[in-house]
């Protein structure tokens, strides 16, 4: 299978050819982060050595300067400051700065704080590497490796964030403590990670020390075979026993349908800048549908992005208890973002964020020719069947956040619809057990026995996304349309008539007024359209033009206990809709020091405020959810599971924005029309 | 966009050929069809003239017998017995008819019955045709169309299902009654026949005697406007203002992918018995999976198709409280299949049922190259990259009832996965008002004002779906592995331990022993997997061989009260999940006589025996539900909108059955890798 797919980003070129005037939602150019660091580096401001960046991003500018920028008449982008965030550790504290680099050879830092709350900046993959090479050289590990009969350089260890469970938990010293973990991956035998756990030795790493600062040798299992484990191609075959489809390849006669112009996109009816943070990685900003019939750009997204993705384990053991990791705020989903050829371009993965780094391959665009219809109908009486084939675009970046892969897709349709997709696929976190079968399992194994001396533990994945919607300007509300059933009173003046109808439902419009009217178990009873609108732009007939939220599937919300550690980080994942007012420091659910973090900064504790999200600037967070109960297919590498969530034009038209279009020259000759039968 | 798709089905082929040994679950030939008619026509079982038949198709052999002919090595299809179905209606009466026709050249009538209790049978297109012929002449009804200023020969009326409503609604004299409501559209100005309804007026049909026998004219609204409300390309452009998309085209270089054997469908991993019948359309027979690793095919669904299509519409006003169609049951979801190509075939629509008619193009088998990922995993340590991409089977029938249309999939997947898919496109059903403005909207409308005049009404959709899942064998047992929240004790013999942790979710199996267990809420909280198990097979480390249920969103239960009469009908659609025991004559969620029906002797009449399902040859009834609030985007012709479903491989596989996969010899220049960034 082959896709027609098309560069898109080309950040690193913006960067050579030093645009005078940059977007002001670009990423920062290589330029930049250089100008960032070394104004960070010789500023007496952060006087402590070592000092390493944990986050370089761009400090947008204010919304309405970005607004007027993109859609004014009178301001240009190049009058508007260009300035970076930096969250730097020097001298066992957290930094923060705001660095002006609108003159890049002159970069100067407008602001410095130092956050004194609780929770850190994210893990680097610097630190990840230096820690892996501590194990090694400590001799209480070197003798448990060799107690059981095992090599200390087949053994890798990698650090996982520890959460946080406040004075329950041993402190070992405080500060940027994370544990570290072992499997047997060494030896060659196989290239799955994770399927040959070390299960029992468990490491305390002082990150900012960087030094071993607690050690527990609790309990010894076997380690599980590597036969079955291994993925690679050259490895599981040849032969290739499995499924054999035939390639297909889509082409484009006419070239392709979408254009790039620096990071902005274009296509069929929808504009978009494609951005990327260290954090969220791809973001979407700034998306607008054109609207044939009113012959104009309407604003639907502000922004987009990946907030959080929280993954709890569900196994209380001294192992494994902690294993509640908020992925972005804890290793950053930018820094995970995969192919391959971006790890292949920096060997040891040997880098300190603020130098700029090239990271190949990161998002993908291309259009989706999947056999979908935008429309269609036959009317057998007039012997008419028009149809209209769906031709997508999708933004798609692959997050591999240790074991798991996650594909997150944005797709576009000419519809107007925006259809979120996320997929999982990669590998389970396993423990080693003495279990061979099932029926040895007495007690609760807290995960599925997928291999012998191998349970896969059960686990959720709930990813929140921030999305910024501006239907059709700033200002919008939150409807709840909720259906509710109603007795046919027989009355007109009710809704009732004299028939025998005994019942219908009817929408009932709530308006949310404050926070507390904005948070939605979408699961509820009675079932709700939710939609965001705007409520000074009405169509014809009169009705608020907006967007609805479709949920797909994947609509878990968490189980955990409200007064447990994990679930007050991440107490917003007992609802999957949360609106809140613009903020422009409310960007990352469990907070932007999620790491270690007490859930006193997190969406759940913003919107306890309380705030009028009424005809304002409104943020909707979505948070899908899926609770993963392992099966044996999932293993060793697991086949993609999906969910979705869909915004989607509902009186945002006047009508249906596809009717006027043009039906595809060779579409009669589409054959999709193969079958035969007798009746 | 074009799609690679392939001509599948050739049943007039194969009864031009006429083989003498069908496959036993192939539909009639032509050939059969023609015995069926003259064996019944020349029987004196039923002498009574007219004779119409309202449903000709196979009478499957027994069960086991099928499963000996297809999987056993001692029996040929060759001797199974070939018999046909036939409901035909003669004296006012519904004879039910089954004909020996494996001599089709000698057929005989081996068993006849009267259906004496509720309901009646599929209403034909032949009826509507005549029923339509008979408004013009009912002087009544043409004063009614004078008064309003109308053509007669500009008004067009269709034959309604009236529905049952006990004795709150008049008799009419019992019988075959239908209503019949009526459009502006025969003036040539626009296409839609559903957006210029000529609300008030009301026919009733007797379709036995086709005589109008009831006629209301109540009040008059203005018909509203053509203008606007056409979806012909000729008559939308040019130009054509709406989104344009470039043209896409799947090759295969290497050829199609998947072979045809008279009805059976050979693919990758997979093969399957694709059928059709008059009332559930495509039919899925016998569906099985290689599995390389056991070197054997192994069964998966035994039988899949669409029983029912349940829409209520919301309003209880006099001309609209009826309007709850059963559509499989009341007009067939075989006789709706589009497209154009079989009305061509057909002009006027005037067929009788019996006697053979081509029916061309319902079915269409394509491959999906959809960009979709199949599995992948990236090991930054390893600096190791794995990925197969995804290409799908995909057997598609598009139903066009009325106003509607349903793009009906079943996906196969080569993990063993399949998915079904039901997309929603096509008109609203609207009726007419006085209202222009949503602010002149004072009392409830029971929908949404799309246009002037035009009100589109509040409804559902529930899409029944019978599996009878025959997960590597005939008996199995129906799962719900339930996720419960645990405190964690502390204590290691209740699942705790002594960590800071304080809750997790644990898995509690619940094995469904009858028909009450089989119920399921599938929103319900706490939630659950629902799986299908084969108890009596098992993995090497024990676990039941399974399959299970994956909701992709629809879940929509009815909100009719239990004591409406449409929902007494359709009472099993307040859960999504039903197991029952396999019964041959089940086969139909409203009923076998569907049309009029009053629930005595639907899905959860037979549920309510609680019969015992564990360890049975079981069946699950899926429901995949839609709650309809028109919006303004729908009008004229709606974009599509999708729910699914997924029976996804659980514990079926010793292990992902992708692992051993060939990767395709091109993926590394798929070029899905177009991204650079700079952090």
């Amino acid at each position: 299978m082959r896709l027609l797919v098309l560069a898109v980003l080309c950040i690193l070129s913006t960067a050579a050819t030093a645009s005078p005037h940059p977007h002001p939602l670009d990423p920062l150019s290589a330029t930049e982060l250089t100008a960032v660091r070394e104004a960070v580096l010789s500023s007496p401001l952060v006087p402590a050595r070592p000092l390493h960046f944990h986050y370089v991003g761009i400090d947008e500018p204010e919304k309405p300067e970005v607004l007027s920028c993109t859609y004014g008449t009178s301001t240009s982008s190049s009058i508007l400051p260009r300035r970076a965030l930096a969250i730097a550790r020097a001298g066992g504290q957290s930094h923060e700065l705001i660095i002006d680099i609108t003159n890049s050879s002159a970069p100067s830092i407008i602001s410095h704080a130092i956050h004194h709350g609780p929770g850190f900046p994210m893990i680097t993959p610097d630190e990840q590497s230096a820690a892996m090479a501590l194990p090694p050289k400590y001799s209480p590990f070197v003798e448990s490796v060799w107690r059981r009969g095992l090599n200390v350089s087949d053994v890798y260890c990698g650090v996982l964030s520890r959460g946080w469970f406040g004075s329950s938990q041993p402190s070992y010293g405080g500060g940027r403590v994370a544990k570290m973990q072992c499997v047997v991956g060494g030896d060659g035998e196989t290239a799955n990670l994770y399927a040959r756990p070390l299960v029992g030795v468990t490491l305390v790493v002082n990150l900012d020390r960087m030094a071993i600062v607690g050690y527990n040798d609790r309990v010894v299992y076997p380690v599980p075979k590597a036969e079955g484990t291994d993925y690679r191609a050259d490895k599981v075959g040849p032969p290739y026993t499995g499924p054999a489809t035939v390639p297909g390849v889509v082409v484009q006669p006419e070239g392709r349908g979408f254009h790039i112009d620096g990071h902005t996109v274009r296509w069929a009816n929808w504009e978009f800048h494609l951005g990327f943070d260290m954090r969220a990685g791809m973001v979407i900003s700034l998306a607008s549908v054109h609207d044939a019939d009113a012959g104009k750009r309407r604003r639907v997204l502000y922004r987009g992005f990946v907030s959080e993705i929280f993954v709890p384990y569900m196994d209380p053991d001294e192992e494994w208890y902690f294993h509640t990791f908020v992925d972005a705020g804890d290793f950053g989903l930018g820094v995970s973002a995969s192919p391959l050829q971006r790890v292949g371009d920096m060997p040891k993965r040997q880098y300190d964020y603020g130098k700029p780094v090239k990271a190949d391959d990161v998002i993908c665009v291309f259009e989706r020719y999947a056999g979908d219809i935008a429309w269609r109908h036959t009317s057998a009486a007039l012997l008419i069947t028009e149809v209209r084939p769906d031709v997508t675009l999708v933004a798609r970046m692959v997050v591999t956040v240790g074991n798991y892969d996650y594909i997150l897709d944005w797709e576009f349709k000419t519809s107007g619809s925006i259809k979120i997709v996320v997929s999982l696929t990669g590998i389970l976190e396993m423990k080693a057990s003495w279990y061979t079968h099932v029926d040895e399992m007495k007690q609760d194994a807290h995960g599925t026995l997928v291999a012998e001396n191998t349970v896969a533990v059960f686990h959720d994945h709930f990813v929140t996304y921030h999305l910024d919607l501006d239907i059709d300007g700033t200002n919008n509300s939150f409807i709840k349309n909720t259906m509710v059933q109603k007795r046919n009173t027989g009355d007109p003046a009710t809704g009732g008539a004299r028939t025998p109808r005994k019942s219908y439902w009817t929408v009932r419009r709530d308006v949310a007024e404050t926070e507390s009217d904005g948070r939605v178990d979408v699961n509820g009873v009675p079932p709700a359209d939710l939609l965001f609108v705007n409520p000074s732009k009405k169509s014809k007939t009169g009705y608020e033009v907006g967007y609805r939220l479709i949920p797909g599937g994947a609509t878990a919300a968490s189980l955990l206990a409200d007064d447990d550690y994990p679930q007050r980080r991440a107490s917003y994942t007992k609802k999957q809709v949360w609106v809140t007012p613009y903020n422009r420091s409310e960007k990352w659910a469990p907070g932007l020091y999620a790491e270690q973090s007490t859930g006193d900064d997190n969406l759940e504790a913003w919107s306890k405020r309380n705030r009028r999200i009424k005809d304002e600037d409104i943020v909707l967070w979505y948070t899908l959810g899926l609770h993963h109960i392992p099966y044996l297919e999932d293993f060793p590498v697991m086949p993609t599971l999906s969910g979705s969530f869909e915004l989607r034009p509902s009186n945002f038209f006047e009508n249906n924005p596809l009717i006027r279009t043009k039906p595809p020259s060779n579409f009669n000759n589409l054959n999709c029309s193969c079958g035969a039968a007798s009746m």
